[in-house]
């Protein structure tokens, strides 16, 4: 990639001198903490710096409500929560914030100079902002030159997808070759996507909920975005068309799809299998600290994968494939899952810094 | 219709004289409870016998696990579990029984001249033995003369499509003036469907199975001879295309698919809007006990239908469809629900011995 | 009882001319809702008026969110929401406001004249006012003449007990005259005892919580005054002490209760179990519409009463107990179930209006 | 101790020359998963045989269902599963027998010289088993040269107890020095410690069974004999009276379970809090591998301990207290929680091999 530009010192790939510090935008709600655990520990990142809303700033983190198992990790309970002002926040930075506040918070940070790599919806189709799973678009990093001269910022803003999205996104990466054309893809996600205090237990319990607001349309046109082809001053869109119907069901961590897929090419199951076995990108060839060893997991066994058996292989950050057959109606059927708080957002957000950190996109 | 034969003496449509006395073959399972439940108090039949695998044959039918909520009806606890032998048990019968039993049991009643409602997969696409939604496909009861015939039959034997296949059928039967050609269906079903003691805890508690035996391949053959055209002597299977995934999910009653189908014929969302509202069959036109006022129901709101707001709606003998909205790769998609046990079993097998009775097909 | 009053007109007990027009305060939420639902085609009462916050005031009732299965009752959909303002309210009111607001607006429409049959928990212990039930206490309405003098108002106002109070005095009345003297307890509480939206699913889906505000200190106060003894100036609390612990389960409808007892009078397991089943009351005698047949159903399975199963016995009227035991501790051990909307609340609080109807102090 | 015997070499305690040889006898259910799972890796023992029942024996234990999350540890999964004969496998054994198979087998091990580390509760109430809860009773482990010689054996069985008697017995010792005399304990327990099968999916979900076979009767004996004075020729049970009701509620793992207990000793509630916070024993001493730093974690917050939040603190292996408060019949109530299979089952029966390990009763 030609994409190193004089604010920012490539590193030598894969090795960093001294642990870059981080902060973390929305560091209270469910994918912020999460952030702040995977973060706990990494061995490239230190966690220096947490911002949150005017509510929670001004508090020690440890104070406020923690979602996840166990306490809070104990330096970030420690420290005190910021506001969301550019300034004295570390160069790099995760944003988890809400949508309601990421569009322009994210922007003003950018703008400042920091390097926003975020989990929020605001600007994943922004033109100019890459919408990046490192194992399929890594070159949608060249888009950042262009966003700092058209935005005119100093940093830059890299964004990844929707939860749901990034597990399509692996599972047709991995079928590249095979053209998919059509899919009908149907959603059956898990509460914790909703963060806190996300969907009321009447509704939840023991039911079904058909609808989840605005997801059908990000998984619809985010995947094209993510499997798009970079064109030296943008991202053709990839022309796969795709329908979506998502769900909620009674399931803590771990979203499950039922994938009916079209593909261009002929194939024979075995030539499917070994796409997903051997699928693999930059993270695994550049030993990025967060990557799954094999981004796409193939179950053969005929009730895999599950949610509460399989989404948190490879520490939560590969996604599991089973069930694939061939399809009466399109070309073959499968069953996909992924963790949506690690692979789907949080780890997702963590794997792009790694990547830019190795490509010395951070200093 | 012109099917009555010697064997059955044809009773005005509608009106019974007295109750007919019916029975129950499998009796003690999830289903057949459903049905004695159903049956006590109907208004045209009189529960008379209770039959069972040799397990539970010869103990007060109270004394033997209920597993429906309260207790078991007073009259049938009193009565005696008979075992499945042809003879003394009344002329009309509900099966319930195991697949296990059911093929040759049945066949066995049949043979010795009762007429076998039932709700077991084993005779479902026998090319002679009607597969019936009464709403849809009513004239299929032409083929009981057949049958008859060619089984060396005194009875009969009727039987009622699995639970999905009978919501997918009805929904589609709505459909049919716009000709549906291709059908990608994925089904989030209740635990009830997989009987008692059906699956276990462990792996149905906040968890999603992606697995029902054997259950893709019932939804993708049945529905097409459920919608099929009755030939003279036999019945043509819809030439329909339908890809079906299934899913085990937390809720205890009420199956939910979403359904992605192609129409032949455009159609104007109020158009389909207008076919769902205003299906009738003959159910509704004869006046039929069980029958629902509306098979069909559509749910306004987006985030209807949900199992357990939506499941029993007109005492769970109404399928509802919500979310209705144009669809990027087929043509339209919606979301579709049924009580698995009444729609979708019980009530089903009971809505087409009604049918019998009201033709005068059951004496 | 001497309790009539120039207020009210006394009406032959258990029959009414005509229907009663009746209204409800706080008719949104969950509770309101199933007051709504228990209304619709109630025998003697008619719902001629429905109040709610500022919020909802002026809409058509049938466009607020309902949240229990099915659609809202047709008659009260088409009806306008009114402001909590006495007046135009029928004389006759349930009131199932929000603790925030039942204080203040209950008192206001007392004072008005009206006769406020209240589920809020802010008047319970207020020693004027009736903690009614029905089968237990009957004769705690003669605290309404007092209530009136030294209140100074024209209506009055009676409350029903907290849930899972409820279910507990009723078993404890059963066995009144073994005197009870120290109880240990813990429930299992159901999800829609927390109303709408409640408790979250992130917390309540494979989880409990060992909390629920305010509820223990309830059980231990309120059931004292329901099973204490009116003294002809006030009501004097039942010596019992009483221990509780109260959990979150998820459960949709139904409360478990755990009852360890020490009893003053020994007493053989069969007198214990003659007295559950003996038990009756007041509605049972004036055979009051919602009065369950059996207040205390005695179980003998093994594993029962569970909530999916026994929570809506008798229409949801009737208390489980099952399980009884002697204790290594206390003198008995049992297990009690009861409906925590029906019984335990809006049901509740129609029982004690029938009781009102019966006993000519409403008109 | 002098309970070293000519049959173990004593090894200087917390080192080990090399890893000990062990086998699982019952490898197959959730607990034998659970300790193959824990023995992976372990720093002492080195899991080389794996023993199971006719119906497993002879295959890889690879081929056969792992019902814990992700797939089963790569060397076990090669290994080949052995008949339960004593002999070829190694001298220190776990067990997770199915209790039907336990008795006999447990023995014959034991008999041949086998040193028998188990779960099943067949031998926990015999008077020469020590019933070990490493950081109550070391010292019980003095039943072994009696247990030897009465038994005839050369090898020596040694228990844990009852998953939930495991918890309430760590919080009454940390409470030794006040004196528990009456307790009244209600459990809610995870679905997990039914097994697999375990409980059906039909009566769990959204349900409460308040019945578990045996459950009370074992929490009601073992805890006494856990907290019992060795007397020099066997173990004189606890005086505490102690009453036990059982649940079962939809929760994947975690018992939790509410507690009131009178005690002789006066305490202010500081007191306690300090005994739970200081609680510690030998494994703690000794720094055995499994061993939590703190037995007992103290939770302030009000709506804590919760199964799904704190059931793995630190590993699973230590217990959570909440909610300690001034009880209006007994002296003190709170809340208690453990992960049922790890310090409740596999974890407690490896903590308790490390003990063997350290007090050089093991070679």
């Amino acid at each position: 990639m030609a994409i190193a530009e004089p604010w920012c010192a490539r590193l030598p790939a894969g090795t960093l001198a001294a642990k870059l510090d981080v902060g973390v935008l929305g560091a209270t709600g469910m994918v912020g903490q999460q952030l702040v655990s995977l973060l706990d520990g990494h061995p490239w990142f230190r966690l220096a710096w947490l911002g949150a809303s005017e509510r929670s700033a001004g508090r020690r983190y440890g104070e406020l409500p923690w979602r996840l198992p166990g306490a809070s990790p104990e330096g970030p309970a420690r420290r005190k929560v910021e506001t969301l002002t550019p300034g004295r926040a570390p160069h790099l930075l995760f944003s988890a914030l809400d949508a309601g506040v990421a569009g322009e918070a994210e922007a003003a940070f950018a703008r400042a100079g920091h390097i926003v790599v975020s989990n929020a919806r605001n600007h994943r189709m922004d033109p100019l902002v890459p919408l990046l799973v490192p194992e399929i678009n890594p070159n949608h990093l060249s888009l950042l030159p262009l966003q700092r001269r058209k935005h005119g910022w100093s940093g830059a803003l890299i964004t990844n997808p929707n939860c749901s999205t990034v597990f399509l996104a692996l599972a047709l990466a991995a079928l590249r070759e095979f053209a998919p054309e059509r899919l009908v893809v149907t959603t059956l996600q898990a509460l914790s996507g909703a963060g806190y205090p996300g969907v009321t237990s009447m509704d939840a319990v023991g039911n079904v909920i058909p609808f989840i607001d605005g997801e059908e349309e990000k998984i619809e046109s985010e995947t094209r975005k993510v499997l798009g082809r970079f064109t030296g001053d943008g991202v053709a869109l990839h022309p796969a068309a795709i329908s979506a119907q998502t769900n909620r069901v009674p399931v803590v961590h771990g979203h499950l799809v039922t994938v009916a897929v079209s593909l261009r090419e002929n194939a024979a199951r075995d030539d499917l299998l070994a796409a997903f076995g051997n699928f693999s990108g930059r993270p695994q060839g550049l030993g990025l600290p967060s990557a799954p060893v094999h981004p796409v997991i193939y179950l053969d066994q005929p009730n895999r994968p599950q949610p509460r058996l399989d989404a948190e292989r490879d520490r939560g950050m590969a996604v599991c494939v089973g069930r694939l057959r061939a399809c009466p109606v399109m070309s073959w059927k499968f069953v996909l899952l992924g963790h949506n708080l690690i692979r789907g957002a949080a780890g997702a957000a963590i794997l792009n810094a790694e990547l830019l950190a190795a490509e010395g996109l951070v200093r």
